[in-house]
């Protein structure tokens, strides 16, 4: 080792679900919405002003704010956007979680919450879920520096009531609590009504799932002003203009169209429903699922099995070979004739062992 | 001050240039590119496929990184993307910049560097400048955690040349240099030439400028793959897909067209050095700028004067008050035609004067 190379900073990098690329394979691994973004999207793009390119973006993404603004009446001054909601939950590492005291999440949930405790050497606690993948609230009546929890939780699936989510912010008024809403749109009930309520909480949301624009990386989150302006300080000390051009305008479009929006995930959600139902008469049994995925383990036949078996026929699943759900596949719900197409393989691996 | 907000992060944000927005205006200020974006990048927008939005971008920007990689003949490996040079720079300072020991800038270069260097609590100390704003090599020859040097400097508008840099990467071999070329393809010397013989040296350059994108926010820094790998294993512990799908095409698109990229440079260069006689005439001095942008003093008129003047007649140029360069205008070379209404302007009140 050379001595410039001990200054460097040396982390475990976390590794992102893979990302294949077959031309006939069906793609349920990274929980991506199967339909494309509203039409007023691909009109933008098409009409877009390239000469506006040469142009710095407005540092505070107005035109997407303002329009989340609208949309969910909540004031300008009370949201943070951010490339992702992956940009926006590191930068509430960063800003909101700097007590000595560690900060709670569950043992089983989004696997970023302690690759981003670990780079901003925030303390941290798992909690762990009970036997059935809950959150037990009383769990999180300890002492603590934040709580930060996934609803619906990911990948167990399962979403929890307001009341459930409104005990735990009452009784953590001491420090911020963070409600990872990535798939709320799928059926859970978001906290957003909490809001007024509490000064301490903050609701993070994507465009990624509801909303089909994965690739268009837009997350945000709602919070006090006092939250959202000592995030937006920070996010200015590190990078000014993070939203470029494209994703506000494109943002912005997909935002207006109530229509679209939740006639794709009626789709989704019918899909969903009927799914499983299918495959809990094939011998599978899973969480009631609320999100856009499922998280299945089946009677007989290993998880691990079926993942490596589905592999081979270009169907991706999401398999964690992680301790308590090493059993389980997580399964993105795809458009119907995706879904066909995996319950006929599963159907007839499973009929011929 | 309630419980939760003592876990807040606090601190003093980075104020960006302002971004004003009359339709009249000329926006000198911001040292962005006067004309659009190689044609290619319109077509791609129009042609865009937009069910590809709703999957993950390639977190690596594949397509990107590799129309780097031909273009400037550096393996892949070595390619490190962000959200714009401010991010490839802010995870440069997470990642290299980890010694117990000061690194190293010019007290007067781009106001970000200390801010990283608060943000990410990385002890520094600033060199200052000569009296003609010159860097001087001898000063970088002391112990030191890093080095970041802006080459040409902003807002001075001085490059130096290869020899120069060489020497303070060659007496540096135990930190890591870092040479910010925001502004290099408009006349000055690239360091890439030393990057087969120095481990230790990281070059950091932007759409932003040379390549009228500042909308799209893609920058980039070419390095040995020792340095590129651990500064990706820091990005994808903070978010995995950073640059969306729009950037990654676009981005690959104009990098293509090597024409209209030299043709652009060339007229900024020629409409430069044309306003660089014009001005003197009216009794300005300025360091020889190899820039996109002239930093310039008048004889007897001070620049607070001339900045707000012009401010009056919608013509945007930065004034920054801070000490030594209080009485300096920095001002954005625009098409001829922005250039000839701003010289017009000067002349007028420094006629009447």
């Amino acid at each position: 080792m050379q001595n410039w190379e001990k200054n460097l900073r040396e982390i475990t990098p976390y590794v992102p679900g893979e990302q294949p690329d077959f031309p006939d394979m069906i793609k349920l691994n990274t929980n991506e919405n199967p339909y494309p973004p509203a039409p007023g999207v691909a009109a933008m793009l098409k009409e877009m002003k390239t000469e506006k390119l040469s142009l710095y973006p407005n540092p505070c993404a107005k035109l997407l704010v303002n329009e989340l603004s609208a949309q969910y009446k909540i004031a300008p001054e009370r949201i943070f956007v951010g490339v992702g909601s992956d940009d926006v939950l590191g930068m509430i590492f960063m800003t909101c979680f700097c007590s000595d005291k560690p900060i709670l999440f569950p043992d089983i949930t989004y696997s970023f919450y302690d690759v981003w405790a670990k780079l901003f050497r925030v303390p941290y606690e798992t909690v762990p879920l009970d036997k059935e993948f809950r959150i037990r609230k009383e769990d999180y009546r300890k002492e603590n520096g934040g709580i930060i929890l996934a609803n619906p939780n990911a990948p167990t699936s399962i979403a929890e009531g307001l009341d459930f989510i409104e005990d735990i912010v009452q009784r953590n008024q001491d420090s911020v609590v963070v409600v990872d809403e990535a798939y709320i749109d799928f059926g859970g009930e978001s906290a957003l009504p909490l809001l007024d309520k509490y000064e301490n909480l903050l609701v993070v949301q994507t465009f990624s799932k509801s909303r089909s624009m994965a690739g268009m990386r837009i997350g945000y989150a709602f919070g006090s002003e006092r939250v959202i302006s000592a995030i937006y300080a920070v996010r200015n000390s590190y990078n000014s203009y993070t939203m470029n051009y494209p994703s506000i305008m494109c943002g912005a479009e997909a935002l207006k169209d109530r229509e679209y929006f939740e006639e794709c995930i009626g789709k989704v959600v019918a899909t969903r429903e009927r799914v499983k139902r299918e495959l809990r008469e094939l011998g599978f049994s899973f969480p009631d699922s609320k999100t856009n995925f499922l998280f299945v383990t089946h009677e007989s036949v290993p998880a691990e099995e079926l993942f490596t078996m589905l592999r081979e026929h270009h169907i991706f699943v999401r398999y964690f070979k992680t301790p308590r759900i090493d059993n389980y596949l997580r399964i993105t719900i795809g458009t119907d004739t995706q879904m066909n197409r995996l319950l006929e393989v599963l159907k007839g691996y499973l009929g011929k062992r």
